[in-house]
Order: C-alpha cells, then sequence, then structure tokens
C-alpha cells in the first residue's frame, strides 16, 4: 500500500446522495454524530478507506481479529425522500501533512465517482461554555450556506481556521465542482461532546429533512455532563487546595520575617 | 494535489517583468511589504500557488467561504516605466523541508513562463534595536546587488543565513538564469514591524524608481511602537519584581541565619 | 536505495513454510524468541531485507566490517514434519510510518514468493506481574486463532492495539489472502525479557509440534531476574530516601513555625 | 530539484582515483581533515552536490552573493604517485532519513561514474580525553583494514554504529563493488577538533604515502587548546560555586533545625 485507497466490497448506486463526513477531532463531535446516524438509520456498510497515512498500529477486534486502522463508507436508501446518504468516519486522521491531502483528495474522487451533490463534513469548534452548543457553519456556496443558517447554524467567523479532513475536503471541493459545507458543534474538547454532535444533528435534521430521533443521545449526554461536572469538582478542589498553601506559605513567611 | 502548483485564472501579458516576493516570516516584513504595494498600486490578483506542504487547514473568508491555505500573484501595470510588476505573497510557508525546495522551485518555473527578468524576495532580519531599520541586501549577480546599495541597502555579511523561500529563490535562481536578490529589513522579529517594511520599499522605490507613497503605513507604524513600548513596560515590571522578591528573600536569609 | 527490498543470497526450496517473525520491540520478545530458534534449529539465512527507513547509521560487525541495518531471513528444513520454517528479525524497526507500511508490504510480497501458507508475528504485551508471562494471540482466521489458544495462548481483549510491523504484517495480510497471527508475551517491557520470549515459544512448539528444547534459556532467564530484582530494590531504597527527606522536612517546618 | 544530484563545471580525468569525504560532524573531524587537504595540496573543485534534504536555507557568501548549502568535489592530480584524489566536503547532512541514504547512493554513483577505487570517509569518534586522539578503522574489506591498520588505525569494537553519510557509503557500498573504509577521530565532540583531524590525516599519510606537511594544523590546535582548557576552568569554577552554595545550605540548615 503506497498510497491512500479505497475498496468497495459491496455494490451500491445511491441517487443523487450527500455524503456526510465525521473523522475524530475536536470532542469526537463528527464521529459521534456519524456513528449515531449510522445507528439510527441502520446504514449498510461498502466500503473502506486505507491510508499508509495512518498511525502503524493495527486493532484486535471480535474474537481476537485484526484489522488496520481505516474509514468506513455506509450507505442508507432514503425511501421517502430525494437524497440517498452515504456516511464516512473512521479511527483516525492522517498522521502526515501530505496524507492529509491525499485522504481528502481521494474521498472527494469517491464522491465524483458517485455523484455525490452535496458533502457534508462535521467538526468540533473548542470554546468554553455551559450553554447548549451552538452550530457553526462555512460553506463552498452562498445557498447551501443558506440552507444551513436557515437550518439554525451561525455563519463562522471570517479567519477562523478548520483543520483536517473536515477542512480540507472544502479547500479541495472547488477544484472537483462538488458543493461542500462544514458544521463545526461547540465543544470543550477535551471529553467526547455527545451534546455538541446533538447540536450539529438538529441542523442536519433541519436541513434535509430526515426523519431522525435524537432522544437516543440523551443517556450518553447525561453521563458526558456527570464527568464533567465531577472534572470540574476535583479541579476547584485542587484550586481550593493551592490557595490554602499559598495562605499557609504567607502565615510562615510573616511569621519568620 | 500530490504537488505544488500554480493555478492562472487571469490573463496578463506582463512587460519586462520584476516579481517581487514576499512570504510570512520573522515581523513579517515581507508580507506587509508585499500587501502595501499590493493595496497602493491597485494590483490585480490572477493566480494562485497551491500546495500540499501547507499546513492542513482551511481558512474561513468572507461570508463562511472556505479557502485552501495559498500563495497569490498580483499583477501591476506600469504605465509609465518599462518593468510591469509581478507581487507574490501568502498564507505561510512551507511545512515540510522538501515542500521548501518544490515551492521554491515552482516559483522560478512560473517565473520563466512569464519571463520575469528580475526577482526581489524580501524578509527580515532579526536584531534588538530602536534605530531605523537598515536593509541588508543578498544578490545572484553583481549588477543587482550595486542597484541596490545604491538604492541604500548594505551588504549582508558573509555567512549570513537566509531561511525559507525568499532564500531558496535565490540559491535555485542560478539553475534558470534568472537574477534575483534579497532585501531584509532589520526587525526585533516577534511583532508584525511596518517600520521594517518601510525600510525595505523605501530601497525598492529607489531601485526601480516606482512613484510610491510611503506614509500610508505611518499609521500602522505608530500603532506597532505603542504596541512595543507597552510590552518593553511589562517586562520592564516583570523584571522590577522579580528584583524586589530576591531582595526580599536575601533580608530573610540574613535575618534566620 | 529508494525503496524497501529483500535480496536473496542463497537458494532454498522451502515446503508449505511458515514464516515467523520478530523484530525488536517491548521487552524484545520477538527478537528474543527468533534468535533462539535461530540457534537451536541451525537455521540456515538466505535473504537479507534492507530499507531507507532504518536509522541512517551502520554497524561495526567482525573483524572491522561494515554493514547496513537490515531484517534477516533463515531457512529451517523440517526432516520429519509438513511445515519448512522462514524465520525473520532484525536491528531496527522502521522509522517513518511510510516506512512501516512498505516493510510490511515487502515482507508480504516476499511470503507469497515462497508460497507461505501461514505468517506468525511475535511482539510484547507490556504489563506489570511477577506471574509467567500470559501469551495473547490476534489472528486473520478463526482455524488458527483456535490452533494458538489449544496450544496456551488467550485471545486478545477487543481494542487492543498491535504496534508495529507485527501487527501490519496482520493488518495487510487479507490483502493477500495469506493467514497471519500474532503472539504477544507479557513483559514489562524496558528490558530484554527472555521469560517472555520462552513463554510465547511454548506456545508455539505446541501449535506446530516443533521439537524444541526451551531450556537453553533458562540462562538468560536468571540473568535478567536478577537484573529486574536489581532494579527494583535500587527503585525501593530511592523511594525511602524521598520519604526520609519529606519527613524531615515536615519536622523543620513544625519547629519553625 | 526533487532529488539530490552532482552537477560537474570543471572536466577532470583522474587516474586510479581514490575518494575521501568529510561532511560536518562529531567535532567536525571529517570536515577539517578534508579542507586541510584541499589548502596543502591545492586541489581543484570540479563538482557540486545538490539536495533538497539539505536544510531550508542558503548562505551569504563573498560579496553578497548567495548560494544554495550544498558539498563540493575536489580533483588532486598526483603526479608522482599512481592515485588521484577526490576530495569531498560540505556544509550540512542530510535532515531526513530517506535523503541520508539518497545521498550516499548519489556518491556511490558519481565514484562508479569516476572508476574511483576506494572511497576514504572521516568522521569523529565520541570520548573525552587529554590523550593523543587514536584513530578507529572500519572497512568494506580486510585488505584495506590491514592497510589502515599498518597506517596506526586501530580496529572498531564489533557493535559500534556510524552515523550519517560516512556510514552509510560503507553499507551501500557492497552493492557498488566499491572499497570503502570509515576512520573515526577521538574527540570530545562539542567543539571543531584540528587535532582529531590530525590523527586521522597521519593514518591516510602512511596509508597511501602522501607527501604531506600537516604543521599547518598546529596553530588551530593551539588555539582548540586554549579554548577547551578555558571552557574546564568555567566549568570548574561553576561546580565549585554550586558545592559551596550546597555547604551554606547545610550550614542555615543545621543552624534553624
Amino acid at each position: 500500500m503506497k498510497e491512500t485507497y479505497i475498496k468497495e466490497f459491496a455494490n451500491v448506486e445511491p441517487k443523487n446522495p450527500i455524503l456526510i463526513e465525521g473523522l475524530p477531532g475536536l470532542g469526537l463531535v463528527g464521529k459521534i454524530a456519524i456513528r449515531y446516524l449510522i445507528k439510527q438509520m441502520k446504514a449498510q456498510k461498502f466500503a473502506y478507506l486505507y491510508s499508509p497515512h495512518f498511525p502503524y498500529f493495527v486493532l484486535v477486534s471480535k474474537k481476537g481479529n485484526v484489522r488496520l486502522l481505516r474509514g468506513s463508507f455506509y450507505f442508507w436508501k432514503n425511501k421517502d425522500g430525494k437524497n440517498d446518504l452515504l456516511l464516512f468516519t473512521g479511527d483516525s486522521q492522517s498522521q502526515t501533512i501530505e496524507g492529509q491531502y491525499e485522504i481528502a483528495d481521494r474521498m472527494l474522487d469517491f464522491s465524483q465517482k458517485h455523484q455525490v451533490k452535496t458533502i457534508v463534513t462535521i467538526g468540533g469548534y473548542r470554546v468554553e461554555t455551559d450553554d447548549k452548543p451552538k452550530v457553526f457553519v462555512a460553506a463552498t456556496s452562498p445557498d447551501i450556506l443558506t440552507k444551513a443558517t436557515k437550518g439554525g447554524a451561525i455563519v463562522s467567523d471570517s479567519g477562523s481556521p478548520i483543520v483536517g479532513t473536515a477542512g480540507l475536503i472544502l479547500g479541495l471541493a472547488r477544484f472537483k465542482k462538488i458543493d461542500a459545507l462544514c458544521l463545526l458543534g461547540e465543544t470543550r474538547g477535551y471529553l467526547p461532546d455527545p451534546m455538541a454532535a446533538r447540536s450539529v444533528l438538529e441542523v442536519l435534521k433541519a436541513m434535509f429533512n430526515f426523519d431522525l430521533d435524537l432522544a437516543g443521545l440523551d443517556e450518553d449526554i447525561v453521563k458526558a455532563e456527570k464527568m464533567v461536572s465531577r472534572l470540574q469538582k476535583i479541579e476547584e478542589k485542587r484550586a481550593l487546595q493551592a490557595e490554602e498553601t499559598r495562605k499557609e506559605e504567607d502565615r510562615k513567611t510573616t511569621y519568620i520575617s
């Protein structure tokens, strides 16, 4: 394997497909969103993306089997609407700069092959807040941008960077004449963040009229919030002790001098 | 995108053109100088340089649009003089060694294609001083070097390194039989330095008889100087406090022992 | 040398061969196991693997001669059983990500050329224990996995990573339709660990009915255990002194305040 | 420039040439030795080696001219003996692993083209000593090794690594059927070490019966020794002060507790 390549092992014939991408990144927002879509929609896995730019280890899977790190494409037949879905997530981002560009390129070639109309990439946007996560959008055309803002997204600030595959797909999409947009959910970023993923999915649902129940994320969100408040309490306690220690030292200093 | 490439989207027919290059580097001297030239001369953007060796993120531009990191070429029609100008600046230097050589190579191919007579590269030269920044010059031929020294530049010391695209273009230019020179403005280097850029532009103006008003940089220079003196005051205060703390500790030590 | 390649310098005609691989890694488990097999079986060296992704130094060998870092293939003619053996070990793993994939690819091409039926890779699994090292197994097919568990190995946990050549060979083997399994011996990992190697060899012996005397490892195991207990005593002493120092400081603090 | 290449700008017809290589490394032993040979023998520069794996800066040379980092080949016509000399030194080693292998490969291709009979590479061997530096040797054939030991060199210990171009040329030489040896002069390694270079040159002189006066190195050796003893005094003083500080603190501690 000298280059990134995509291997299709099931034949799919998507109708006006939309490709939605979410690789691991800040708060795992994209990966959580895609995995939830796959599960809820019972999408069918049909292709793998392999790359020599992924980390050089393999993972033990079920029953002692082994597999390379990879990305996976899933297909969802939309019986009621006009757009079928291709869903993509994976184990890792590329570990090299050249690999980042190569993977985004291969994903766009694959999109052309399947006559993808629109690509949506999902990521996280780092922010410290307890509010419901907002969703920022950037896009390759005003039409698709407007569709996202009508769905509840806020236009990204000029100058913001979008790092990794989610960003490079948009940057390279114009050369392939494919419309693309990126949805970034607000997240603290250091823990898996299903709340940010839900915000992004709400925008997607509104944009494309998916029949999608988001209640399945609630349990994960409650768990994640407990984890955050536990970490915050630990941090507060640590800060308090540091303060105590400082005062104690002040007292000693005063006593001596 | 496997390699660096340049995409021209407007047709230009430059007459005896000079290419002036300034990518981000020490004090952003090159980038500030080129951007000022573009603005003052109302130069026309006509080509982009893309590279898989730039950092792997994209930037949100105006109105939520997205673009790859890139370099941009601008064209200025010189109605009164004999040399049209091509101006080049961009978002970033290459992130890999091989990319640094590749980008300089592509810029020289592009220069040959447009029959560029002379290439000027601009950078910063790190120095701690409050004086008006001097400008150092190095060049591929004595003629062009002399022209620069007549314009107020000082010949660079033997053994000085010139890092990045500004340097490699000169190093590789001899293989393409193109004259090239590099102008380095003195700068502290850690903040954008419009004063160093003005010094460089003064040399350029004298060398090529540009009709160029540099007063437009004055406002930026005043702002930059305020920033520097604010940082210097913070640093002085910090040094003073450190001194106080040290004396205080000396007193305690003396008291105890 | 632009790419990894394998140079055969002796002609071998292996019958239904099994390839057993063990490059340096955690506790040198794989390398120790392979070297012991080579020595006990008097296997014959017949090929080298070279790569520009190995570290850029050479080693002085016997009598002042010099050699590149490399991997070495050995051949063992199995006079009594049905599977001949190819044994592989070397000086180093690849230093680059792309090289890791390239070396595993070349090893699989080589295996196809010699009609290898099964590949066994050997590595270490980090754990802090004084018990007899367990052996974990992962494999590309249930049959070969079962054979290993009957030989005493335990199925690896789902989600465990297997790093480096030992892992990538398994990950890439499915594309070449070669069965492969990985045996990981438990090891602390920071010292050469012949005990872990013996555990792995016991599984191999049981799996393939090798006539293999493992007593030759006992001396090395005794030495290694002495080294470990010496290091543990040093560490305990260091921890005790740190504790003393802390108490001493507590006393002073109390006295002063 | 996508790859390392060598550009010849003067026509030379060497007779049974020996190539002697010395790039920057520990104590600059190789570079100092080659530069001394060039100067004493008035060798003629005839070729440059360029590589995109050298660091990405250029150097200002005399009179404000600029040049890429490079290696340089020199030719010396041996009027009295049977072997002409090719001498090679340069600004830098490769900055990437692949580049290290590529540069050694190109040097061997070049050697084949000019029918080089023997290659000598020169480097440093790190050791803390005030004695006259010994010279270690490793080689691709016993004959050439013996010649070096007769000239005063000591056979390198088995297992020693030889890092960089000096080592890889030997490792790759066997594939090109060229004899090669490496001479390593003992050096502390952190300062330019003309004494180590002289030891190496003494061996070379004895091996090939060069008419070579080494007295020209004496001045540099005296300077280097002064520098070393100055640094040693500074270090001793620093150690003494640290000791004083420690005792002072012990006294205070005793007084308080």
